[in-house]
């Protein structure tokens, strides 16, 4: 099914959660200040979803269409049709469209499980499968947890057995975990949260070794909402003043396992190493692979901006300040290059279909590069006036005549349409994006560590051996 | 004299000034929550130029010692301690020091005017250090405004006179001027604002040609705070929240121009094109060779923030993380470098010690390429954290405890230590420095075109054809 | 057909033609010690072809199996299997494989010609497909010639008219031709040279807009080896002084026509000026997207050099060196996927397949960025010995001894081994790739310019004002 | 005494060395195609000297004017003084002057001496003035070896004693030495060459702990010339073909000690680790901070290129062109700058003046990125010619007229000035000073590990704890 925007917010609104903002524990979180942009991003997922044909694949699993996140990619078309998703949803949200995680971990379960139960005779998929089409059937919005808190990064998890999610009881009926995750991007507006592990385990360490769904609702799992960026400003009942106000800042979470039971029937990987270790490099590969095609629609969202503020100050023929758009340009239109051709050149993986994994990885460092040096020119061509303007209050204040007066430049614009581009400027530079940005799917150094190990490096020895005789 | 800090506090509460914070006028503005940091970071140069004794020089003109930020540089070693100064006060408060650009201002009319009197037997300068010794004996908090509002700027000045600061009346005991200005860093909190004029002018446009001395106090000035980056937090009551609680974002207001009233006796040059161009070469130097110091304590703050993160993270030995640091030092290091080498290499002018201008602007490009850098190093180094973190109150909230303990990692350091180096490396990531690194002290493109109007290219070019026998 | 190394060499060996070195006329020029490298690298074309079967694609228009640079690609695939041979001639030549311009002249050509026809009702695409069936049955190596010696780039083509490739005479059987072309790669060891324009040309500049073929061997036809680079040094009797010994470095020259000739049933585009253009654009993404492809091949070889010098150096397992070389892992594969995700994104242009024109042009940006980004590396890795090494004339001669002693390092490696290692960096860091890089395919400003033309930049400006309903 | 050239070349060509070129030994070496490019550029600094009083300055030791490079630096502005020499050098020659390590180790022994007698109550110091006092009164041309051939990096020193230089016997009138060193600029062509050891020893390796000077004739001492880059060219007779043709690249040599007599008046550090150490930190520090200067005049020289560059081909009026001059000429004067700022900023050691070590370490990193930058930007601008050209035999050959014809630009230029100055590109992206700036006084990972050491991080860290209340 393609769900809707409105199905999706009652179903929301009808759930019972433990979230808490600000230290508090708040009601109707679905209408709460600091999580209704995350709401409506969610939301928008939906309404993109029936304006292309490829963002509603059909699904054999279920005889109908269904969301592309949602979807079990089979194809190079299929993984195509997924990065465009992604671009042209960071492109008009300018933030994370939050469904990316659980689409990511769909498609590293699905064969990891498959190859599982093939090694070990084990129905891990067939519990997975009936999940999927549940999912698949209402279009629920799924996402992801990968990161532990970690603690002490100079120990090993057992050292500090809590600050890594982890098996405390086996039961007949399912698991208790406990431990808690960070880094969690709208889980807590999600219908599914699927929770992977965040690292490679050595023996020993099976106790972390897991992979499971968890649903909001279940008992004993709190989400403790960042406080961080733009996000105090959500608060405001300013109509422009966050810079994105419909969308907002990227709006993640802690979420805290309290002892929560899980049924085996949500339970896709229990105590193994390889199987766990097979989850985490798909759903890396796949994770850093959507980040160079969310990375190229975060740009053009910047080119955009870059262009409105240039007509609104009157400098839309500087030749200079042009060229620096081309420059934002390229470095979008080669990022998601390479996630088109990261699908493109991808490979089979028990009936999946994964992006190619070094382009994957070169994907994830030349995004970085490139949003950096994107949100830079931004900044060059905007102005000073994105770090030290007046506020909507003021355009509507005691002095309100007068700052409009001053804010005002070129007559195509209003004082209030220039304003709200440069609040959505001083967005784009001010937000957690950046951080978002080098942190998301890993640090560089961890896609730099990746190719390092696959890097066919005797290939390329023999290629400059043959050139000299060697 | 050496002021204290206690004694600017009282003298800021006695005064009577305009000023808005969203829209409305406020009372008190020296305890108002969204300018109390700035008032801090003031204070704060009080405190710091009583440690050494080169930032309080022994002035002839009062015949005792004043604040480096109120001198008039006479030597080499003036400006290097001027530069001294300037990076410690933006390594220990992660903020602008606000006097910085009062400070440029005096350096810059100095000279000025002195000419202008020479070349037109006129009185300007007599004016000028009448004010000064004043500012020097009580040692006033000055800043400078240099940036009209601009509108559209495909338009010249004229065409548009309102939106550039401009004479409208000329009376027998003064001026009357109107219009505003933008990016005015912490001029409401000032003693004294110089006004200085933002570009130069061409003939017919002598009205915009005017640099003078405005008090905060006078008629008609009126301050409109900016509401960007975390500026919105600030009113949390919070301890830790804005990440850098005492000394804030550098905060910056709108001040606009009623109909002021300015005495002759503040009137420093008064439509002379070529005045006003000295004035603002002076300045434009001056402030970009004062910026890349800054830089320098910026990174410096940035280095040190990455170092105990390092630390609380139990990650302090692992030696590519350390390289990160270390290339973050060559940044601030090379940057305070250029500024202490055009201290060095810099040029006697009408009494005054001016910096060489191919440094000062070398200094700008070198200065904003290192910042961007050590901050994208930065974020690296500290991890997703910074964009995803609880908040103090959740710290402090019903699941306290559970907060705490997920937030915990090193040992030695408790959770609400590790919490607060969180939320300082956050504060650097979306704070308005990194557009305030930008565009302070003009783009770099501003400094690309300054080099390519005083680079001595037929020396370049003669250097090649000795070479080559041309 | 696909032909054989021998084949082409014999073929060579019987062509009379015009070829100048230092000054001098040459002959027997198929194995002068200045062009033998360019003939090994494009006899190495044929003996690549032999081994993959997407290499030697069946052309209808022949019905038989012919070489992948002479054909004219019709689907994705086509153009994946065209850029993965890029990628593979230039990782194990390490220079130009020289029929890459003859590739993308006629895959420009062919789409030109059938939309000229159609519009004027010629039939210049018959001429046209006579001749490529022709190269395709003889597996042809073809080149194209581009750039003009264009003289004073202040004043316009008709005022230095022989500074461009012009019509001085037009003939019943044919047209006569005159002027200049440089960075000709290998033209002069092609079987067949492909005229194009340079740049597009403006209404009573039609004499300039021709397309045609030029054999080497008509009358009037010159060719000017170029001295450059490591060039000298071929000359040399060394066995590895030059460091690639067998492909050398990218070997150009200067094309004079000197009222050449040129029969109707060569020129394919006549004093057309919409066709010429449509010829330039096809050629230049073709040829931007091509060079991306190609700098990963590059790289590769960069890679496999900096592999092998760490073991010979016994380096091989220190972090930060092998991370460097990850680095360059990370731009190749960037590099590779932004010409594979334009070939998946192409589109169809009268019967043959085109690259996506936004990535063609991302991809010479990034590509040039990441060659000169992977050189610094290189050049980091191996030490400063790759500038200051002995020869191999030391190595035998009168210190022969002591020279192996000091050159030798790990003993998996002879002395000789490692000095071949060191020269081969040495080539790819004096050669004249760097300058290949930054200017093949035209500059990166050229690139901008095409990305600044072609953005969509209205697209991305709505995107921004559905967020802020502007 | 401030020499001359002429006495120089004299004294040079009564010297018997032991040379060897491509494998056999040379006479009358002054003169050789090889060699004469270093010995004009030793040259050059004899008659630069004589223009500018502070390249000569006056010397207590021996009572009258000496070489700036011959001479111990006893405050900041000498070492200023010996940064402007620098740049002056590298701009006019664009290569090495050779004579920088001299002075460098100069600079280095005499602290690190007089502190060793200190503590050891020895007379190292005494000898090495008396031999400083004879290079400063006859102006001998000095130069620095410190890079050993170092064998396999996997092992140490001991392992493969021969790959150092080391104490093979220790006799009553002096020590015998053993090893070869590598990367020695100019030593052939020098007076005196000082031996310096290239890395710090532990206990147990003290027979590679030693500092001495020697004497290109003394016996065993042999000297094998680099054949690499442009090198090769240097022995056509052609008058510009080699771009560079009076001052050549940078060339090096190998120097073999074969069982080489010193005497104990030459010997100035003997089998002492700490004293070693001492004299590697001065020379390292004083290397990049020249080295910094340096890279400033080699930028210089791009800059006057680029500039004639434009004018030749009638593009000097193209604004983002000469942006990109702007851009060279800002990393030139910020890397200048950090030199000078190094030499204001730094401190007194034993009678000498030093740099300060984080800018000199700063100003490697900067100037190499700097350097890299300035080569990519020179390339861009002077177009594919530099790579492509055909050569002055061609100019002067059979096809003379239209070489020349084709090669003529701009009218303000000959076709043969334009060619001068396309070579002159040519060399400068295509000799080893790339090579140069990366590894010259070290590499870049060199400098960084350094800052690791002597960066005061705690400074750092207190002042974040002071901003937070840690």
């Amino acid at each position: 099914m393609i769900g809707s925007a409105e199905e999706y917010i009652e179903r929301l609104r009808s759930y019972k959660r433990e979230i808490y903002v600000l230290g508090k524990k708040i009601d109707n979180f679905a209408d709460h200040p600091n999580i209704r942009p995350t709401v409506n991003a969610f939301a928008y997922t939906y309404e993109l979803a029936k304006t292309r044909d490829e963002f509603a694949p059909y699904s054999d699993l279920v005889g109908e269409k269904v969301n592309r996140l949602n979807y079990m990619n089979k194809t190079p078309e299929d993984l195509m049709a997924r990065f465009d998703y992604q671009r042209e949803l960071s492109k008009r949200m300018a933030t994370c469209n939050y469904r990316c995680t659980g689409c990511d971990a769909i498609n590293a379960i699905y064969p990891a499980t498959k190859a599982l139960d093939e090694r070990e005779g084990t129905d891990y998929h067939q519990r997975f499968l009936k999940l999927l089409k549940e999912i698949q059937k209402n279009d629920y919005a799924c996402t992801a947890a990968l990161t532990d808190v970690k603690g002490d990064r100079s120990k090993r998890p057992a050292e500090q057995r809590d600050m890594f999610l982890h098996v405390v009881e086996k039961r007949e009926d399912g698991i208790v975990v406990s431990g808690a995750k960070v880094h969690q991007s709208g889980a807590f507006a999600a219908d599914v949260n699927f929770v992977l592990p965040t690292q490679t385990f050595k023996q020993g360490e099976e106790e972390f070794a897991i992979v499971f769904a968890v649903m909001p609702e279940d008992e004993g799992v709190k989400y403790i909402i960042q406080n961080t960026g733009v996000q105090a400003k959500q608060r405001e009942d300013g109509e422009f003043e966050p810079g994105n106000v419909k969308y907002g800042d990227r709006t993640t979470c802690m979420v805290v396992f309290d002892n929560v039971f899980i049924p085996w029937e949500r339970v896709f990987i229990f105590e193994d190493l390889k199987a766990a270790r097979d989850v985490l490099n798909y759903f890396a590969a796949s994770h850093r692979c959507a980040g160079a095609a969310c990375k190229a629609g975060f740009i053009d969202s910047m080119v955009g901006a870059a262009s409105l503020m240039l007509k609104a100050n009157g400098l839309e023929n500087v030749a200079v300040l042009q060229q620096k758009i081309a420059e934002m340009v390229a470095v979008s239109e080669g990022a998601y290059g390479i996630s088109i051709g990261a699908a493109a050149k991808g490979y089979k993986a028990n009936d999946s279909w994964q992006p190619n994994q070094y382009m994957a990885n070169a994907g994830k460092i030349i995004g970085v590069e490139g949003f950096t040096k994107s949100l830079v020119n931004l900044i060059d061509i905007a102005g000073g006036i994105i770090g030290t303007s007046p506020s909507e209050f003021d355009m509507k204040g005691e002095l309100g005549e007068k700052v409009s007066k001053y804010m005002s430049a070129s007559e195509k614009f209003t004082p209030e349409q220039r304003m709200k581009i440069v609040k959505f400027i001083e967005f784009w530079a001010t937000s957690s994006h950046l951080i978002g940005a080098v942190h998301g799917g890993g640090s560089p150094a961890a896609s730099l560590i990746t190719l390092r190990f696959i890097m066919d490096i005797e290939d390329k020895e023999k290629a400059v051996k043959n050139c000299l005789d060697l």
